[in-house]
């Protein structure tokens, strides 16, 4: 994980003689306007497109004021906005891989938002997506999650970017599986109403949202095969029981672990496992009480906390994380920052 | 459960002569004043006296205007107030007890929303909530969760109101404990901000409690021997993982409850037992999608549903209510109608 | 206002032998389903049919929980539900009068919740809402705001509803204009998101509307014809300056009138005109602070402060209301128990 | 107003040979803690000492995790935190007096942020607040609305801080203001529960705050003769009516102001009065549909409209502002900028 070289470092040159051009495509979703945002804002990073359906045309700014982005939206033309270095893709699964794909022919490095290419084993893929938009492509991304693929992200032109979910469980649970101690897991996920799109629908109308909270898509979330596929990565093989819950409020996301150690242990040990695989990352916090999401609002930070229960024998991990920053478009941004050699910070702090 | 005689009957007769008169201790906090409403609002009893503490001397419906209750809280006095046929403790554990024997030496129905006679084992007691206020009385209550003792509650003069959370945790749990499918379960619960109390504090500040989310009480709440011992009445001898969550909401509680069956079995038998249980309980709603909060919210239902899961074997059981209602105010008044031969529906319909 | 036979009484009989059956129209809707809801439960009416349109076929206790009412939503047929004796139309305003005057063609009591039946100056109509849906109905209406034209509405056949907006304007103000003391004024209102209706579209998603509020409709919103026309027929013949705000809470409206008196005066003077106004009304709640709109949500209540400023001369008077209550579903009700001869309060309290 | 030199530009020199070092007094309160958070941020200036009284002691990245400023908050103490060149004072009105009249004999520059030296007239303040705490020090403040008095604040060594209602009033206000179009004014502000204080409280209860909103300080609020100074200060003697109302969110803060002109005017000259006043504002955007809260959260923006109301003959101008940001903390460092030669945008962009 964090190796000598953590943060990145100058690695790798900018493909353009000058500055160093990034399009974010479907920049008029929630997830898609704060990438548009941060690389506007980005030190090294210009933003050169942003682009949108339905609303080309319209100022960014005007359609999500808080991103204060000047520019105006474009519809998507892969030759026309291939003048680019890279892209940061923020588009539905299923579309977004022949878009990535036509950026990788035309030699742009891409960060995907979309699950498309996070999965390794096309079975697995067909199983819970449908058949996928570029199969030549598929297989050939790493998957960022930072923390756990730091190097290959740092030499990659194609990167998955995580789901929500997984981006906090495994943050949650990466230690521990890396340890041998997870047996079994039960992962109870809530999240904020933003993580079901910008798309107005009977769910996410202020009345039906407010003052309530559900599970949804009991028993079967797409994200669960990506937990089992990184899990197994970090040598946990397991079957995990995943559930989110729609809870009122905008930004946010907190994932519930409950893990059944599959060996002997103490508690030390896990303590250890969490405080050598965090004590220096930059965007990781590791507290000793359990992580409010409120604190990580608008940030790229993960906030985590351990707990042994005696009584039961299980450990209890607990993430927080903004479901569109680190959980969406902050860490395709660190992503980024490290596929261009930069301090993955750089644009985040 | 139900029985032939579901709802109750005309069981017992009241202890007064006219009409049968019911005092509220503790009416100045949240379930207190709720419960004062019910009573007041009620066909058969008739609200006596309010009482309270700080508030005394304020009027209910200037202190809580949507109880339009226009009575003076009085401050507690035993010999004084003893002139009801029963009485709604509505006070913390601890300080409840004391009240609870001073009313009973005085011949009045109980029922007790504080923790104090809802364990049956006094050990478990102190190890979780210390010193008891009257060991004399201890043991002597009936656990007043209506759907699973509803004939010895009619019965009894002392009931112990469940907690919140053993009330929606042993709804979603009590069919696979009898039927004897419980091997091991974790509790996922959520609950609004009420179930924190009126008292002003950090936590319940609008500004720490809006857009935030957190986990609580890690990992050892009180409510979890209650659960336990209820589990085990029902047939299920197990240690429970159970884990609160603070969010943004009012009032309304939801409990997930992840199931690892303690033998082999089909998902018809599961279905069954839940059918079975719940099919002519007037305040039980067993849905085939998860349950939202919102639906139950200020009311005396509890939403269930039940879900297997084939790729990992577990049963997932989600309920919701409203945790001053169901979770404590509402119920406390079921349990007042039975307890005094009374429909269990008058007053909350 | 409150007659010597307020609150009515048994004026007229029902029309039909046996029970007094109501349809509502639009029960899909926000303000629909709670006006079924309460005939549902009503101890008078029966609930003969509710309809909606793209939701034909379903149960509205599945579309809309919270009103437990276990009826199929039928589309709407004139001829086959005209077999009751009162409707409520709770459609929007050009459709709604088309079915109105369907129903009333069949003899069909009519409560209409849209805004066709409002005005009395069909030119005004034009020119706020455009062409009228059923012109030779128009001005046949009694305007229902109860507490001005309580006797009226106890005879009329068709009685158009009252706006959210002139409901909680007018209740603040007609003392003040009877008492010609309203020289100019300024009414700044904020509305929770109900107010915008069920369908979805991006103002009321919950991202957008969560922890915002912004004034709309400025500076001509059509609730502004219907305010002055009340006023004028109370005594004040003025131009308001009327402005709603969006706020984020789900139900509850709250109006702030700003009144530039138009003659000498003294306090004591108004506080007199306030509480002969209202000292008998049975949904009126006179108060000496400001009210808060929670402390009146889902009940028929207004809520009322008046304040004289000594520093600039002004009246302040502030209303608080639901609108989806006494905004619209529950005065519904309220009037519709006047004109069939019942209690005014039966079923609301 | 934005005058040739506008957005300050390297006027003065810091006092210190090194870096330029700031307290701030009152950190643990929340303006206080943005801003520790913006100069601890600032790449010119250096926070030194951040200073609460029940709190001394705890780190501020522990109280508030959102700054992430680990520095341990200390009790005050004038002499030994006064090695700095300037403080930012977040204290009530009443003690901020004797601590800021500390500091500027030690010759540190002070923005104080209280109410304390803010008024002129020294009778106006005793009448709202009662005694103060430093008389000779009183009106030796320049007043810091930055948009207002840029240049006297440049050369100031105390600026006064505005309260937030007043900022927005007076942003909306003061280009009609120096234009002579103002007659008289209605002032209908709208505030998130933040201003209220980290103090908790009833009002501030999530309970209490959430689903609700209320007028309150009806009808004196002690930012009414702020307001009116400021407003004679450009050119407009008027007594307004000045509302505040409590909604439920917890930043942010909206402004309705209904002006009657003081005069005939035609609409383009509204419309030039507010484009001279803020075409080159670098923190004033002038819309032309109404402003919405959440637009300016977490920014130094005020985002503003004004509309012509041909019916009635107002001017309706409504202004947006984050209460505890450019209503406090981000002004107040836009302000230091500005004092030691800076742009004032510097750390808040």
């Amino acid at each position: 994980m964090a190796s000598a070289s953590a943060h990145g470092g100058d690695r790798r040159p900018s493909v353009s003689g000058g500055s160093t051009r990034v399009a974010v495509l479907g920049a008029s979703g929630y997830a898609g306007a704060i990438a548009a945002m941060l690389i506007h804002r980005h030190p090294f990073f210009e933003l050169a497109h942003v682009t949108a359906r339905s609303e080309a045309g319209v100022r960014l700014d005007d359609l999500h004021p808080r991103t204060r982005v000047p520019m105006e939206l474009e519809r998507w033309d892969a030759d026309a906005q291939s003048d680019v270095d890279a892209a940061l893709v923020c588009w539905p699964h299923g579309v977004a891989a022949p878009a990535v794909a036509a950026l990788r022919e035309r030699g742009v490095r891409v960060v995907d938002l979309s699950a498309d290419f996070r999965l390794r084993d096309r079975g697995v893929y067909e199983d819970w997506y449908g058949e996928h938009g570029a199969p030549a492509l598929f297989g050939k991304a790493v998957y960022g999650l930072t923390e756990l693929h730091r190097d290959a992200i740092a030499g990659a032109d194609l990167v998955a970017n995580p789901g929500c979910y997984p981006t906090a469980a495994l943050l949650a649970l990466a230690p521990m599986a890396r340890a041998g101690l997870i047996g079994d897991v039960v992962i109870d996920a809530k999240s904020g109403v933003s993580g079901a799109g910008r798309e107005p629908q009977d769910s996410t109308h202020f009345v039906t949202a407010d003052e309530n909270m559900t599970p949804y898509k009991v028993p079967r979330h797409r994200h669960t095969p990506e937990i089992e596929q990184e899990l197994e990565g970090q040598g946990a093989r397991v079957t995990v029981t995943f559930t989110p819950h729609l809870v009122p409020l905008a930004q946010g996301e907190l994932v519930s672990c409950y893990v059944t150690p599959g060996r002997e242990h103490d508690d030390g040990e896990v303590a250890d496992a969490f405080d050598r695989a965090y004590a220096r990352e930059p965007f990781v916090e590791l507290r000793l009480g359990p992580p409010a999401v409120l604190d990580v609002r608008e940030t790229n930070f993960c906030r985590l906390s351990v707990h042994s229960d005696p009584r039961t024998g299980r450990i209890l991990a607990f993430a927080a994380i903004d479901n569109l920053w680190k959980g969406a478009a902050s860490q395709a941004v660190q992503n980024l920052n490290l596929m261009f050699g930069r301090d993955e910070r750089e644009g985040l702090a």
